[in-house]
């Protein structure tokens, strides 16, 4: 209960630092039969990569995935699935003073607060780099969805302050901001540009549709399907905000407004509008999740900050080194994957709800 | 996993339904020792209470609590507490065609999807009733954590559109519309009752602060601190958003405007700002702890809806009762009491960090 | 995580002390739809009832169960399942030198070391009569496995050295020893009743017999179906021992003589003898699951003992009251009910071991 | 949950089959600050290594564990620490009918129940050879309680019928029976000899001592110390039987007999006889915890048997390959360190019990 496990059924626990020997998970609990290869992994690992932009670091990593175990003749077994993805250089260097000095915006403060010391190396277990074995576990999540036609679609929405103003699914992949519109990734890229010129950073705006889920997923009480969301994505690093559907807005609308009248599609229920972006009481509703995650600007900037070092010492530091100017485009495939994790335990855990699938099951 | 347990070191279970016979909650894994009596979770119920204001509904409840176990001698013994809320009526009566149709707005069409059936008696688990069970398990979070000095402050910020502009801590318990701002509070009221004139609800959005909170809390991964908030907050049935420190404001914001110094005050590390709501790398930073939390307008509207019953057909919708016709100023002590829950599971849990502290506790 | 829960997704949360207001548990992950009324618990309630025989104390506590939630129109609606039995009798008294003295062979001193004091009050919390909870939960597991034709017999078999020769399953409700054999109940009873006179307690061994489990059912590694059944029966207050099929025989026997030959019978893979006890490999092999559980002499006697007090002074120790001078029989539907409880969660959690199933279920 | 975690706070997650890529897990919960390097592990793995004696069998694995995360500068650091035991040999072979047949005494059709399909390459998932991940967890474990002096001591007690009568504690080490008495380890290995000559194999039981435990730790209801000792027993592959202190003996005890008198001793509560082994009500009582674990013979045997195949049809089969004619020599250290990952966890869990500590804590 370290923190470092996602899950009940589809659960995946991750270990790593950004400058140890290796980063990696075990996934425990994906059924046994589904088609899995590296390759199905790595393509999702391939979207977080840095030095594909210029919004992202230059850094030469290559985050190739090997699987371990729970895999035979091109199967899960059922049992759990290690993966491992080896850090290419991990030479010690001279770290100065941000070796014993507490960055702003960091998680250096809090680690050394909480253990007495930490591993100070490109930020260690608290590094953006630890989400690799999230990206890793969450495309499995994704394929065994897959199989049942749930589709996740994460993307830029804003960055810097640009918002997209069209929706075109197939340029996401196709630019550095992963914006599904190209004119606003073109003015978007230039503001991170200037961004890095300025030794500063930019925030955005992720959002994630997810369809084909059929109502009913995710558990009424705590475990709400939209908490658990709200959770995977709030345990990303540089996360500051999650909302579903009209989310903060709803603060500003009558039920009259708020509410998605019922109705009767090719005869199954269905909803005239999705305020609710997917979920009503916890539950898929039957209509797309849709929802929001804000990043803050990236921490780590050239530019002059106060900060304090270990010793209670008021000090002056620039943050040297290759970050990315904005953590949004390389972060997109990080909500996507994480919100299959959530799903996909969410998925298994339904087939528990009722007596009578218990008993179809078992006859 | 059924997902009416949260925690894992001071964990509750909730019980129970709207019309059943009780709700109440288990409460395992709180320390012996601590004086507990009814009184201390009664005067948090007491804030969720209906029928107190033109805010609320008119159902006369009494909501008294009872300690079951887990109290002997005035001190909490280690042992699971158990807490009981009787439901003064719970008489059948004739639901109409409520019973099988699927509100706009609720959980009815998921339940029944789960579930196969539903107990559709004012909303069942899933009615709004369910937090008092919350709440009570929460007031003893907060006692608990108020022995180290932590305080928690819910309120009312934004509702029906109308913002507080001014923060007077006094004055919170002091309107029904739970705000620290007595003008805000009476137009506010006033939006309030003409939705309820016009068959309609309104949203809000309801922020707390954390105060007194030792840097540290919390956990690196999955487990963050905020992540957790997050979804503790999610888990209440109306909520579609959660932010925390700057929120979705961090998209527009550079990293130089949204990290926050260090400095030195008084001898020990401080922050000369909190953008970050308190929270750094999902671990408490020694700074307030500040989130806020959007609510949905009351689903339940006297308006003609447009909804579908279980036969798939579609039909008009009035719902008739006492409906309040705004969540958040009752839902206030619920957010203050989630967050306690939170914050004792995370203060547990972090005993168990460092060599150092098991040492000395065990020497 | 403090211990109250068994179980992850048919998971049961006890509470309750000797002499508090009342004991209980929430049974959360119950599949809905399942039939259930407060007889179907009762009758198991029933079983281990003191004040039956002359080998149960002669205390009247009627314990009657109440469902207070998850049961809608008789039916269980997937939501969390509270039972609550009340104390008849909570009425202060003298509790003397036990209040501030460590009884042997209870957990007295445990618990003072632990929690700094304690409940004194008829054991509190570690009290034998903590089991009506677990007994309550079990029944519903019980109930539902039944839909799928599995069935738990427990019974005494061996009771102060005398062991059963025969059985006749009819037989075990019918003697007060619950032996399946009525020569040996009766001489058992006698030896009760001897060591009842000499102010003495007696031991015994009871064996569990679960028929109709399908092949497969358990998890490979840690939560190996005869593990969680050890750990099950281990909770079991007064239990020392663990074994299934051959046990600790296995300890003299050769792999030839322990192994069990497959065979197929009316065309299903089967066993020719079932050593191993219906487990291979931590999972159900489709033969009987045979367990057996040895039980220690009550620890309270009224013989005179060493003890000491919590001021830690050596003191003379008589203790009196009614107390089973034999745990045993009514411990038989404890283990029963426990068996079913483990049954039950693994039942749920091998619905999620393929993909085809997983498939088949949402198609 | 799908079964390979084990524990709360000090929590092991497993992976790894026999013939796979490699075995290994994540110890997650380590307290920071523990001097911990890859010898302190791989002294434990040597003592499992097969090709040591007669005993076992001849393959060659060097079994060389390596570090991947969670130490830096030789000290934990709180986070998860991942470790891998590469397989040195993974070529694929013919396994024959193996790889379709179900052998007698083992997993194979559990398994393929289970998950319709399963790696048949030396046992998979289910091969005693998985023991290697928890041996190099429960290193850590007890490396961390050697810190608070609390110290593991198994060995092999009875081995093919052959008991000790003599403890000799260096000796444990010394012979290939890991029996503490000389005479009876050459003894039992002769008999192992005869055995492996006859094409069959051995059982025995194993015994394991823990000194140095504080009274009070456990919790009191379903993860009583001896519950979670006996499901890690029972956990291990060839296990049938756990009891504890007088175990089944206690069954022909009265309590007279088998309660333990309290005494003081150098101004210390203390026991004048320790029948409980170690633990009452589920908590340590400050005594020694004692316990032994019957292993089976080992279910692969070169004599011939009678098997199915995946067809349904009945088969000869004759076991062929390098098998250890027993099990227990190899297993005393996965006893010994299985153990340690339940004390750590007890002892973890427990500092959390009550007011007094949690304040004293945080002050």
């Amino acid at each position: 209960m370290a923190g470092s496990t996602l899950g009940n059924l589809f659960r995946v626990t991750t270990f790593g630092e950004s400058h140890g020997v290796a980063l990696g998970c075990i996934v425990d609990g994906c059924p046994a039969g589904l088609s899995l290869c590296e390759e199905d992994i790595q393509k999702y690992l391939d979207r977080r990569k840095p030095g594909q932009s210029k919004a992202s670091t230059a850094r030469n990593e290559s985050d190739t995935v090997h699987i371990l175990s729970g895999v035979f003749e091109g199967k899960t077994t059922g049992t759990p699935i290690a993966l491992e993805i080896r850090n290419a250089d991990q030479h010690s260097k001279d770290y100065g003073s941000i070796a014993t000095s507490f960055r702003p915006g960091h998680a250096d403060f809090g680690f050394y607060e909480k253990y007495g010391f930490r591993d100070y190396r490109g930020g260690g277990r608290s590094s953006g780099r630890e989400t690799v074995a999230r990206v890793a576990a969450g495309a499995i999540a994704a394929k065994l969805l897959g199989e049942l036609g749930v589709k996740f679609t994460a993307y830029t929405k804003e960055l810097g302050g640009v918002e997209i103003t069209n929706f075109d699914e197939a340029e996401i992949l196709n630019n550095p901001a992963y914006m599904p519109d190209k004119v606003a990734a073109a003015l978007a890229m230039e503001k991170v540009e200037k961004a890095r010129d300025e030794k500063d950073s930019l925030g955005g705006i992720c959002e994630c549709i997810i369809t084909g889920v059929k109502p009913g997923i995710g558990e009424p009480v705590f475990d709400k399907l939209d908490a658990n969301l709200a959770k995977a994505m709030l345990s990303i690093g540089a996360v500051k905000g999650f909302e579903i559907g009209d989310g903060f807005e709803v603060a500003n609308l009558k039920g009259s407004e708020n509410n998605d009248a019922f109705c009767v599609e090719n005869g199954k229920v269905s909803k005239k509008t999705n305020h609710s972006g997917g979920t009503l009481g916890g539950m898929s509703d039957g209509s797309d999740i849709i929802f929001r995650v804000a990043f803050k600007p990236t921490p780590s900037i050239a530019k002059q900050q106060d900060a304090v070092n270990e010793n209670g010492e008021e000090i002056k530091m620039e943050i040297v080194g290759r970050h990315d100017p904005v953590v949004v485009p390389r972060a997109v495939v990080v909500v996507e994957t994480m919100a299959a994790l959530v799903l996909a335990d969410a998925y298994l855990m339904n087939m528990t709800s009722q007596l009578e699938g218990f008993k179809k099951f078992y006859e």
